[in-house]
């Protein structure tokens, strides 16, 4: 993915509660996202809808955006597929230069009008879901990389590990630590603009996909956050924690977990075991591979309103980890980051 | 992959003892292998080179097999690619009105000579490596058949987790149980003649794969017998290990070892855990998804010549596992199929 600068995402109708992507680059990316697209709220701004999001304007249709060099596809419908109410804004895009950067299961490339104005107007369209080719199966070598290598693993998906990574990263960061951030999943990889999707390889190849980004980048870093996917204990996705889990060969890993959250989400019948149990899990499965402890714990308390009681709620999950524990959304992360590294 | 009455199997060079596949097909497949190909050994029998194997004619090229409806390629070289000196074979038996089937990471579908010899002879060409459209994820309702699932786990890969289960399936209808067996590599595939490539699969869909063939046979068998894959402290292909155990919500679990394997094959700074170890690991893996039980064990002898030394390498690998077990391919397995069902 080459490095844009100024970003217009797309998040019709979804803005900001079901636009993940969205959202997560307005907060995270490094380069500037100039305009939001949502037909549904032109004329205000993303800090009008959320207080954590920055001050960028939100306009109709790509037609009335600023200046920019890419659009992002920041929203995903059921399925992955391509909403054709979206495709004026691609088709506008390119006319005006713009590179595409997407994550759905629909690949953009593939697409005969998208790749015919691309090429026509000498664009980039990047289907960052779409995996290289030369991903392979993994040699064990992660563990011989100069950086410490950190996972953050959970109890189930969608708890906010990529957050919870991402805030971590940042608080390193400004504890003067050395630290880099391993993409894995597609909001991640657009975040940061690179990466493997580690959930769309060939099941052979997931823990080559990691190792791979852990190869390239574990000498330029003393610590290396790698985003988790999944739960060891999801019925459908644990394939992808496994393989994340023993091709980082991990250090050390942060165990993520939503307050709220009892079972499964999607699978209410697959109650969640207790957080002493996952710690007992993680761990267990990774030794034979690279022996790794969970230090801290992140939790996600976007559920609870009032203040003290979430903060309650961290104490109580601290307990029951026997580790450090934050919210490092809702409270500052630095404080675990000193007990941690 | 429709099903073929006589196969001829391509194994140049290679039989029998680096093709696998070959030998699978001509062990357990419920078609006739008609010949095998090897142009290092025309004239001779299957039977001549290994004990084990039926009374087949090797013969040098396609030209000189018999009156077949498949040919079947029984090898693959590092890497997955097709050799081009088979290519004369296959373009022969195509001719001839034989359907092809191949377990390559290259797909012969896309071979432009094959994909045109094919269409105008009427063939078809089955590359069961390239997974079917329709697997997605997991919904976690494989407990709900009928049948009681029963899946082949492993210290490692290549240590006969394949052959096993056939074994078991054999010797459970033996013993008049209503047996099936679920294949999830392309060997198990080509014996027959349907299934997933699990380890080809999107990392997403590995616990689907599985699942969607345990729904659609499940209700049809008293007990399914489902091939494993890797092993679940393999540094490269645990996903695909993990998926399995998850996605078929398996009820009993049999250990599968070779009895001389100290170290994971080709990565030999990985040393196996104990026994118990595994046994431990994989049911508290199962747990949160569907409890299941180690209740047997599987150990592969053919490293050791002495039948005695073989039989007390049982007797100690069953003591260790806390379970009855069996090499089911050099002894009788229906002992240990009456004890566990």
């Amino acid at each position: 993915m080459s490095e844009p600068q100024r970003v217009v995402v797309l998040a019709h109708e979804k803005f900001p509660d079901r636009a993940k992507t969205a959202t997560g680059v307005l907060k995270y990316a490094d380069y500037d996202v100039v305009a939001v697209l949502d037909r549904d709220n032109p004329g205000t701004s993303a800090a009008d809808h959320r207080r954590d999001l920055p001050d960028v304007p939100i306009v109709s249709s790509m037609a009335d955006a600023p200046e920019a060099d890419a659009l992002l596809v920041g929203i995903a419908p059921i399925g992955g597929g391509f909403d054709e109410t979206w495709r004026d804004d691609v088709r506008t895009a390119l006319e005006r230069e713009c590179d595409i950067i997407a994550g759905l299961h629909y690949f953009l490339t593939d697409d005969e009008e998208f790749a015919a104005l691309a090429a026509e107007h000498g664009c980039e369209i990047n289907d960052v879901r779409k995996p290289h080719d030369d991903i392979g199966v993994a040699q064990g070598n992660s563990a011989d990389v100069d950086a410490e290598v950190v996972l953050t693993v959970g109890t189930d998906c969608s708890v906010g590990k990529m957050t919870a990574t991402l805030e971590l990263v940042e608080a390193a960061r400004e504890q003067g630590i050395d630290a880099g951030f391993i993409p894995t999943g597609q909001t991640g990889i657009m975040i940061s603009g690179w990466g493997n999707p580690v959930d769309r390889v060939v099941s052979d190849f997931t823990a080559g996909s990691v190792e791979e980004m852990i190869l390239e980048k574990g000498d330029e870093y003393d610590v290396l956050f790698v985003e988790g996917q999944g739960s060891i204990t999801h019925p459908a996705y644990s394939a992808v924690t496994c393989g994340l889990l023993h091709g980082s060969m991990a250090d050390k890993l942060i165990l993520c977990h939503e307050s709220t959250r009892e079972a499964i989400h999607g699978y209410e019948e697959f109650a969640l075991p207790s957080i002493s149990e996952y710690v007992s899990l993680y761990e267990t499965l990774a030794e034979p591979v690279h022996e790794a402890e969970v230090v801290a714990g992140a939790l996600n308390t976007s559920h609870v309103d009032d203040d003290e009681e979430a903060a309650a709620a961290v104490e109580s999950f601290a307990d029951e980890l026997g580790a450090p524990a934050v919210d490092p959304v809702r409270f500052d992360a630095t404080d675990l980051i000193d007990e941690v590294f």
